[in-house]
């Protein structure tokens, strides 16, 4: 569509996007979409097109686009009081009670939070605190973080590291030799075909035992992991692995980090992933859902435990040396109240789990017999299927024919949905809002299909 | 005073507020405060206060308090669409718009600009790109960062190992190994009393010439700093200082970042600290006057010549693999667009100049006779007043006596105004709102006097 402006001029002109071919974008050759609004599941561009997003953003836009209440809370918050630092004992009214908001619904062992913006920044603060605490606890060279391959906790330098994922190490000279990587829980890529689930899980303990061994455990001061795999492949971890790799851990006297920034507030039906598994972790890592996207926040809730360390460390110390300017932005935070406090009244959790089984079962069903679907899975509002070359010989495409994007690529084109082709792997991830309705999964599962059968016939 | 409510209660019970004494917090023996609202120079508590801020929350509330024309954008941005992502080429008018916005601003050898959300997430995609485009260039071993002791770039890992102060690296294993320091420029803590300002700045050339050949040039990619050192002092750098460095960086290949997080957008009455002083960087960092701190958004603007080694990179290895899922938050980009237009339309960059150059000058007149003041320094608006001991020998005031905050404590309990006890030294910091009246630098000088009176006499 012509426009009689120059917006399309001045983007590829200035703006630097993430996750973009910048050369192609410059160029022309890349897409240029310009949003204007949205409501409930559907996102709209300037140009009229008006799409199903099942992917919530970037899986954060939990409780939908168009939302009043947080808009109004946001609107209000801006005309009250925009900013003023957190520092020192500073806070507003919407960031205290936010601290109070989340603690309620956090597990029952956990005691403060401290507020970020964004995930990457909350996985930073995770890991100074936790080299602090060691620090204070008298034992300095247990330092190294324990992560998984395919997992995702961030894109900066450090939490890049932590990330598992060729794409966010290539060029980059990532990881640093501060992060360890053990075995993706990924039941279906297991090598050994004839594992059973328990006899995988075995092994993934195993793996970590071997590392543990192999680094010192006094070398090690904590494992992050998401309860389950989001940005790696959305993969819901195999049956017991989340106990039998706990026990590993409090047998090393290894701290346990929950990256719940995709599954924190609802995602997978339940308030938290760690409530989902029986996880028992001493930081949980929150973002994305905890203001459904409407406003930068992130945050890092400590145990007791922890806690107790840090107040020796200031006690000791003085105030600890760790801040971010917009810790606890007023804006943030009254759009973090707002979000939960509508999650709760439209039963937007419930809504998450009862819709979210039905997405999956109805994928399930539709596609699972396809010959080049090897597996699809999924927990709640989390869904993916991944597509193999060769079912029976567990054989995959090669990552040079593109054929995740592909079929991302043609839901959009014919049936106008946005479905995510996850970076590593042929795998279309789903990750709608948590109003999705019944009506909507149906469109989602009829037009994956469509596409499917597009690409691979 | 009296609250009906449990605001307190909450707070020391759940919120972790950054740079706090966590301990002393939660036991009660550290300050809350709740923010109410604010305008121009002045914030309010609940417990009815009215305060005149002097340090524009954390040097960033750079178009004052209670600005309308911002909180509306923020409020129509938010009802119209509050979220979605910037990934492959996806982005908002707003975010668009302030793209241009900020690179027809930026010094003319400026190409792009990628939006974070604060300073230390933007320093982090700065040290990636480099050493991205390092590796793109050939010289993988081309990577140390030299950043200045006493420059303030971060709280995170790496960005708190930029970061030359001890508050921030201590028990928590900073600095990282791939950043060195470089000495200060700060004249008046020179230890050759003797010295003039050109020697001085030959010292600092000096100093930089020797670790680079200590290092080796082939290992370091590149320099950060301040235009005028921060958080380290407020120190404005001496005479020559900046052509001097950029020589030897030009001279060893290394590229020269600038942190405007402080000055950007017109702390120094000029639009950015690079132009004042005649800098030439090839990344400037860009945070908290990009928006006056009404939301959250940094960013990194990026030289035509490192533009194309990323072009060059992505042509060669597809989309770069960075990005924050709030990259260009659609509620930052409209919150940067109001902010610079009221920037420009109140000509309160001019006023930063012009009130900033009588708020030094009258401190000045003030304080630099007083036997414990050893220096008055500012630039723009920018003012900081230092503490000794002993004026003739030079001796400094032993750190636990808290001089700085005892001062800074006596202004906010005399005059309802706040400075910045800055950590490390006795320095009293200002670093008020733009809009700062003549009768407003008046009476901040007036406090001042009165609170350096009742603690040192």
């Amino acid at each position: 569509m012509l426009h009689n402006d120059q917006l399309e001029h001045w983007d590829r002109e200035n703006f630097f996007h993430p996750s973009t071919h910048l050369a192609g974008f410059a160029r022309g050759n890349q897409p240029h979409r310009v949003l204007t609004g949205g409501s409930g599941c559907h996102i709209e561009d300037r140009d009229g097109n008006r799409l199903l997003d099942a992917f919530a953003g970037l899986y954060c836009v939990n409780a939908g686009y168009g939302r009043a209440p947080i808009a109004e809370a946001i609107a209000d918050q801006a005309k009250e009081l925009a900013y003023y630092h957190a520092y020192v004992g500073h806070g507003t009214e919407a960031s205290i009670t936010l601290a109070k908001m989340v603690l309620d619904r956090a597990p029952d062992h956990m005691s403060k939070v401290y507020f970020g913006l964004s995930g990457s920044d909350a996985n930073e603060t995770n890991i100074k605190l936790i080299w602090y605490c060691n620090n204070i606890l008298g034992r300095p060279e247990k330092k190294k973080i324990i992560s998984r391959w395919r997992g995702y906790h961030g894109s900066g330098l450090m939490t890049g590291s932590l990330t598992g994922l060729e794409l966010f190490h290539k060029k980059f000279d990532l990881p640093l030799s501060q992060v360890v990587h053990t075995d993706a829980p990924y039941y279906f890529r297991r090598s050994n075909r004839d594992q059973t689930e328990s006899e995988f899980v075995a092994e993934c303990v195993a793996s970590l035992e071997a590392l543990i061994d192999r680094e010192g455990a006094d070398t090690i001061a904590a494992f992050i992991g998401e309860p389950v795999l989001g940005t790696g492949g959305i993969v819901p971890p195999p049956e017991g692995y989340w106990p039998a790799i706990q026990a590993v851990l409090e047998r090393h006297d290894i701290l346990l980090i929950a990256d719940e920034v995709v599954t924190g507030f609802g995602r997978l039906g339940t308030m938290f992933g760690s409530d989902h598994y029986g996880m028992r972790p001493d930081l949980i890592t929150i973002a994305k859902g905890l203001t459904s996207a409407y406003a930068p926040l992130s945050g890092s809730i400590v145990s007791d435990r922890m806690w107790k360390v840090l107040e020796r460390g200031t006690d000791e110390n003085g105030p600890i040396g760790h801040g971010w300017t917009y810790s606890a932005h007023p804006i943030g935070a009254a759009a973090g109240v707002a979000n939960l406090k509508l999650l709760d009244s439209l039963g937007l959790i419930e809504n998450a789990g009862s819709v979210g089984s039905y997405l999956n079962a109805t994928m399930r069903d539709a596609l699972t017999e396809h010959p080049h679907v090897g597996d699809v899975r999924g927990e709640g509002m989390l869904c993916a299927v991944e597509f193999v070359a060769d079912k029976v010989g567990h054989r995959f495409f090669d990552a040079a024919d593109k054929i995740g994007p592909q079929i991302a690529g043609k839901l959009l084109e014919q049936d106008n949905i946005i479905a995510r082709a996850m970076p590593q792997g042929d795998i279309l991830g789903f990750a709608p809002p948590f109003c999705l309705t019944r009506e909507e999964a149906d469109q989602v599962v009829a037009g994956t299909v469509r596409a499917v059968t597009s690409v691979l016939g």
